[in-house]
């Protein structure tokens, strides 16, 4: 396929994954986006700011350069494309990124705590808790508040010792949560798992003040029943 | 446009934003009522009292001058009519009145306490806590109860400095949500983001009983993104 | 209309309010069950023991006699009818009872505990707090427990002389909710708000460990909005 | 019916039980499987793994012998079919098992905590608590994971007495719940009222932290009205 026709592939993909969002209930209103990044053909497609789901139709889907300069589209690109950015930047391996309000992910990001791995729905997926990034500072977030949370995200990261491919989704302080993947379904399904899990883990809490997260041996059990060579989950 | 044919946009809309408050499941049964006011024309628009929503027509809507004397229509018009009519006398700038009992909303009011602004969620639509009233006396109450549940609501506002505008909306305490706009539109959502925020807000207690209401520097780059003259977000 | 008649059209209200439990919300699988009573024919009908909803006819509908046994009809009738009749015996203003295992009700059911009037969503339809009713002995499970269970709420009633037209619900300790009202669909609609304020009891304490009652004037103010002769809410 | 009608027939309601999961909400992607076994002929009919459930269709389920050998079928059966035989191995009467990550009954697996039996819509279903496994050891994990799982179920039910009939389904630490029944139906049911008595008890847990388990005699009452000799609920 050529750039134009691969283009308008990311399109449609965005633009169905962006459908989902408010279809399984992780999104309200307009409080979401989905990006796709081609960095051969040096493009990212991503939502139009605050346009209506029940409105919005493919062709609104906005394409820019890798610096996120708009090259394609007549509309405005999503406010948070900076911190779309910036995580296309240093998480190399990630092909979407997927930015909600979803409840219960938002509960946690608002409480400012990590997701404990508490089960193995959780490690299924996540391979270990779920981080949450330190407040942003004041200047932060003068000066470029969307890309310092790009910035912020990748320290956290970087702090921690974190695999982005084994850690699909962060929380940020008193924002929300984003979450990645190869393909923006599979972006959007780590967003299903993010918000599921985070509710899981507080109710897991009230019941058992004491509750432990799972040992590393069933951690890794089950992460690796579903990703990398060993995997043996699913039909491949 | 005929005054005629602004009320017939108006009943319209009004009808429209009130089938909205069940399909978002922010009303069971008949707990709620949507208005409109053209201060111009001399007109206010409002559900009926207690019709069932499958039942209601676009002409049941009841049509009352600026003081709530019925001048159109057979029907009674909502029985909190009187604290719509007080809102739109003291807040002059808002076009639309809601109320709700939904469910995480009314918890607050019930629980007495103020919503912190603990998320962007919260600073995208609310500059702010969202305030609850103190409890009407019994004086209040028996001299003319939705009227006094307007006055709280403007004196709540007064005391703490508070701008309609930046802060779309409020508990009475004991009761429930009351939420405004420019356009009926507008001040649904805002009882959607009210009722969201609610339910965020009593879940981040719980997961961190020392939580932080955000900072103002994040609460203002938050309310600013979508607000006033130097808002970046949406297509404006 | 004779006899015949008006038993086909009680069939048809119980069949449709039955029908209404699992589309609101209010039954999973067949736990629960509506009847009404004409006491001047001496009739009462109810849905039958344990079908499925999805299956059942507006015919499997069975008729009893004022005493609960069967006159009319091929099917055993619901197994909690030995309760509805010892209701419709002690309250003679009611027509119709409804029984669920609503989840919201039964989590106050299962703590033991009355539901506090904590706000005006319970005022409009409950005068005063919704009463649970002591556990049950193991003699009068043993004996006869469906009418026991009947006995209990009336000596509930009884003993804080309450009104079953101003409380028209009841919680059974360890169980679940029992709701009535003049017709079947108002039954099932005082189910609907009883596990409505359930749900927002619950986290009104959670929000507020100290949280109030509302006082009694505005306790009266909403109930008598709505019911008696001072009534101005709806239509009538 | 011959061998191959009887492994269609099962194929069909391991099929539609299957969709029935994320219907009624107890399964997000594809967390879930059930299976069918006959002994007899000597066939147990499974979901394949990983398919997502939109695309599934009747002729991918897998039928593998006694010992859970695929005998039957291109696609790879449930990653958890170990555990489905060792239950069928050591629970003789069941027919049908389902695991799902159904949200809270997964909250009190991660809790490791037991459901107390609460109330009567536990008794209906389950006599007497639902137990939580121990966690499974590092050895266990590494040795046969799934094939432990079911050991450790049925350690459990030696260690308690408990007779699987009696208590049709249990958590696994750490991981989720499994159900079982005598037909996939029944064993799909058995889910959503696991799901919904852990919901039940751990807010009952909240609204009264004292909160007592319903005394034996109430517990016998409400099992036996639905199961054995005596039971009078339903048609039969």
């Amino acid at each position: 396929m050529n750039r134009s026709q691969l283009v308008g592939e990311m399109k449609k993909r965005v633009f169905e994954a962006n459908l989902l969002l408010p279809k399984v209930g992780l999104v309200k209103l307009t409080w979401g986006n989905v990006s796709e990044i081609n960095r051969e053909i040096g493009a990212i497609v991503i939502k139009p700011s605050g346009v209506p789901y029940a409105e919005m139709k493919v062709e609104d889907m906005v394409v820019t350069n890798l610096e996120g300069d708009v090259v394609e589209g007549t509309m405005k690109p999503s406010s948070d494309l900076a911190t779309h950015v910036e995580l296309y930047k240093a998480f190399s391996k990630i092909q979407s990124v997927v930015h909600t309000h979803s409840k219960n992910a938002v509960m946690w990001a608002q409480a400012g705590r990590a997701i404990p791995a508490y089960g193995t729905t959780h490690a299924d997926t996540f391979y270990g808790e779920v981080p949450c990034t330190r407040q942003l500072t004041n200047e932060e977030v003068e000066k470029a508040y969307e890309k310092e949370t790009g910035k912020v995200i990748i320290e956290t990261f970087a702090e921690n010792k974190l695999d982005p491919l084994a850690t699909p989704g962060v929380l940020v302080y008193g924002h929300g949560p984003f979450t990645w993947g190869e393909t923006p379904q599979k972006a959007v399904e780590n967003g299903i798992v993010l918000d599921e899990i985070a509710d899981m883990a507080s109710m897991t809490e009230v019941i058992n003040e004491n509750c432990q997260s799972i040992p590393d041996y069933l951690l890794d059990k089950h992460y690796f029943r579903k990703h990398g060579a060993t995997a043996y989950y699913g039909q491949k």
